[in-house]
């Protein structure tokens, strides 16, 4: 039998990202489903459809709303909510370190990516500020030093760079995304409910 | 005290509105939230972003995405569904003739909004064909002639623009929207329950 494993794709600048990351953990223990959380970059996707920024800041009235409903929504989940002063935020730092905690230790990568987001979304804090990151990975008992300096490296650089290839592949277009083994997509926070039904029952 | 009135917008060439229109009457009279429908026209609003068509046919990932996921909705509501041979249809003639329906007879205007998205959506007619919309209107008992003679009128043609008008003015820029007797804007069929509450409770 297959196993049952959802994907979890998202980019830490991305709104509707941090109810998901949030909600994700509990939703798929219920569901008995395995989530694998992979941090890519949306930016180059963006850019190969010719937007040069989020197209929340392109269009107007879809931005505004955005915000509006992103603070809806996080009072209904009773989940902290600020408007970040800078929107979007470079990512780039943030998923590397994702990365290396998610390969290292499960458990200190998810809870590296809960509190970046919350920090973000619901403090005000900038995710693309080393010192940020470095709080966060003290908060978990993580040495920041050396695993900001494997951040920085050509390793990393890659590996980033290979995951954001692969949603690409996977024709991944915006965050969240949720994808089953058997490659059925799911974008939007508000799918990961059918995406951990399909995960588990196959469609 | 308010009355608990929900503003259904719509365009008759969007895709998550055949869901939503399928779902707001039942939805709406369990929460005891007066439904208005409010047939407007997309396409000037896309125009002034820059869209000469459907943003699903000009971002090839979105769109596919979009079809699959209309799809495994249609299925779960056992809505039947077949992919429109042509996509975004005109859908001009239709919104004048529902608005003519729902201001004569509010139950001769939705069941005809609900038969014309069926039409669309479940058996790939196409909507700007006045034989299809005849056809619907026979079925409904309505003598279609004056009513299609009457949609083509310089009134028609001025309120269907009063009412695009009003949608742009309330910050609407796809659909379906939904909003409240304050103001509250919720755009997608996936917010319809969410915006029945707000309705309902004001929050």
């Amino acid at each position: 039998m297959r196993e049952k494993v959802l994907d979890f794709w998202f980019d830490f600048a991305s709104t509707y990202s941090y109810p998901a990351v949030q909600r994700i953990g509990p939703l798929a223990s219920k569901a008995r489903v395995k989530v694998r959380f992979r941090p890519f970059l949306l930016g180059p996707i963006f850019q190969a459809q010719g937007w040069e920024t989020s197209p929340f800041n392109l269009y107007e009235a879809k931005g505004r709303n955005m915000w509006r409903d992103l603070e809806r929504l996080c009072g209904d989940l009773e989940l902290p909510f600020r408007r970040p002063t800078t929107f979007p935020q470079q990512s780039v730092l943030a998923a590397r370190v994702a990365l290396i905690g998610l390969r290292l230790n499960e458990k200190w990568g998810k809870n590296f990516c809960l509190a970046l987001f919350r920090a973000e979304f619901g403090e005000d804090k900038r995710i693309d500020d080393a010192a940020t990151i470095g709080d966060i990975l003290t908060q978990l008992k993580v040495d920041p030093a050396p695993v900001l300096e494997a951040a920085r490296s050509e390793a990393l650089r890659v590996g980033l760079r290979t995951e954001t290839e692969e949603a690409q592949r996977l024709g991944i277009y915006g965050a969240p995304t949720f994808v089953t083994p058997d490659g059925e997509l799911f974008w939007g926070n508000d799918r990961l409910e059918r995406a951990l039904v399909w995960a588990k029952r196959g469609k």
